[in-house]
């Protein structure tokens, strides 16, 4: 199965000026020539993640974006934060294309009888530059999706699954029992609370306002802990004693928070040992950073002795540490999941021209809890 | 080999009241009667580590201790810092022992060949209550001096000889090539320094004031950055491109030092990559907080990726982590080193009684790098 193809794909591109300005423009680019293993894909569906954000947007102040350019190439300008221009000095000059990962129809393919097989299937693919209309990616790393499952159902099939998926074999790999996970109630939030349910892991959920406590217990979200509560410490150690969970995985890195689950953690441990050790229990508390939805500094008070770890975490290098098995059941996984536990759900779908409007740049650059767009580069083709 | 033993041994107590006072005197407890494998040493030298004042001293405010009793049964009080009492809740009420290793002659052991063997020699021993004049251990525990090594020469042939090895020894067992050293001119600084060298392990010591940089150097240090510097960061950022050193073993613990390390690792990191990426680094940057000097909140900027660890590290949970070949080997390594590489220089002698002086306790309790002192509980028999 072939189509016509055009000669130019549109492709999403972000540029940090040495003048400190952020720059969002669509640049087209020659069709790519597929190497002997490669397929192209009509990229339909790529979600805008939270790790996205970052490389799109450079942290400027997108409430100060203004457009120009034409209708239908459209160009923001917005100004990056003061001092911002030091840390980024790496990517300055450099027009980079964005979008950790997409979903789309395989419509040309090179010889191999692998990238034969895919020709008119949708596959879920992952590696940057999915905010375009079409990609070339070698054929075994496309994610085959199967019938039934259309590209927005599965445009979302690497970044949330396999970090839900990999917390918990990270958990189980380092021994510890039981989680806890921050800015709980995000997509990804919600997802790990399914999952744990069916892999039997307690799971510790915490939010930052009421209603999103209601929205995690509305799926099954046994332990929940508001931390604008003022019983927040006391019900974070209730609910650690009841779990057991000395792993932590953290999106928002600044402040206290951090701290503070080690703290309950300790609490916890205390009270299944009597003796007095000023080294503190000897259970092992452990922290991943893996996002930082607050920049500010994190603050360690140590009042939790010395078997504890704060590290940052990443899917792309822990997908480096597991076997090929391991990763091929992952993704098993992801695909059996993608109409119940790994479906994710979408405040709205942009355009990539519509992604250089203002209003809905600040739209889908708020990372308000539960909220998440959908690029469609093809909007034609639905 | 025996002697006329005494019916009771002095031993130094510690204690936290419920009233929020430390209290520090002499009990006689009766001599201990040997099970089957045991042996009773009589401790001639004992050394005072930083290990020993947290649990000897809870944080008491040294500079309002004052001392009553009798002159050979002197017992000091001293208030706690506000609020202290609540963390010390698990050891209010409870006369503790102190001191964690020593050295001294086996005077009497019971039936097994193990324990017999050993009376009349000089061995080293660990495990608490080291501020007494007689301790029961298990023989195997032992570690045997060699002939012309006396108990002062071995007394700390465990705590500060054992954590140097071990820094090295996790480094080797994490992947890293060389380590950074905080508070890098304490007695175990400058045993570290002698170790690498040894070892060949690059080495950056980070010292707080000129005089321990040159102290260092002249013991043979090569990389020696003092923090006071205002080029300190510049300098660090060049011993770590120098070394290639991604793991530090940091002894202060509070504020910025921690962050500034990784941040430096991280600049020497990314001078041989060139490639931007927002997550920063690839290489694993792992900082292990093994003291307290500081008791300030650690706070890290986390302007240094997410391949970062920070953490607790003992030695007590490392012994437990290595197999007992291991073990065997780094207690040989000692013994063969207790002239040179793990020698120990002490400041100053101070007897059970001398101990409760209270002008006495403010110099031991300085923490003053460098600074270290030696307990003789049975100073008539030296």
């Amino acid at each position: 199965m072939t189509e016509p193809l055009p000669a130019d794909s549109l492709e999403l591109r972000s540029l940090v000026t040495e003048q400190g300005t952020l720059e969002l423009s669509l640049t087209e680019v020659p069709l790519p020539s597929l190497s002997t293993g490669e397929v192209l894909v009509r990229v339909e569906a790529a979600p805008i993640n939270p790790s996205d954000l970052g490389l799109l947007l450079a942290g400027a102040n997108v409430a100060s974006a203004v457009v120009e350019g034409t209708s239908d190439r459209p160009v923001i300008t917005a100004p990056l934060a003061d001092g911002a221009l030091r840390a980024l000095a790496a990517r300055v000059g450099q027009s980079l294309p964005v979008g950790n990962e997409g979903a789309g129809t395989v419509v040309a393919a090179g010889p191999t009888p692998e990238a034969q097989a895919l020709l008119g299937r949708i596959v879920a693919i992952a590696g940057g530059a999915m905010y375009s209309q079409y990609r070339a990616v070698r054929a075994p790393s496309c994610l085959v999706l199967p019938p039934g499952i259309s590209a927005k159902e599965g445009a979302s099939s690497f970044v949330n699954p396999l970090t839900a998926l990999g917390m918990i074999e990270t958990m189980r790999g380092e021994g510890h029992r039981g989680l806890v996970h921050t800015a709980a109630a995000s997509n990804l939030g919600q997802m790990l609370v399914k999952l744990c349910l069916e892999e039997d892991v307690p799971l510790v959920a915490i939010v930052r306002k009421p209603q999103h406590a209601e929205l995690l217990r509305s799926i099954g979200a046994v332990h929940v802990c508001d931390s604008s509560s003022p019983a927040f410490m006391t019900e974070l150690i209730e609910a650690l004693k009841a779990t057991l969970a000395t792993m932590a995985f953290d999106a928002t890195g600044g402040g206290k928070l951090v701290s503070q689950i080690l703290t309950a953690m300790e609490a916890a441990a205390h009270t299944s040992s009597g003796a007095y050790s000023r080294y503190g229990s000897t259970v092992h508390k452990q922290v991943y950073i893996y996002g930082g939805l607050d920049p500010s500094p994190t603050i360690l008070t140590r009042n939790f002795g010395f078997a504890w770890g704060v590290g940052g975490w990443l899917l792309t290098p822990f997908l480096g540490t597991i076997d090929p098995d391991t990763f091929s059941r992952l993704r098993a996984r992801v695909v059996a999941g993608l109409k119940t536990t790994f479906a994710s759900s979408y405040t709205g779908e942009v355009s990539l021209v519509g992604m250089l409007d203002p209003l809905t740049l600040r739209q889908y650059s708020k990372q308000a809890t539960g909220e998440k767009y959908l690029v469609t580069p093809n909007p034609a083709d639905e």
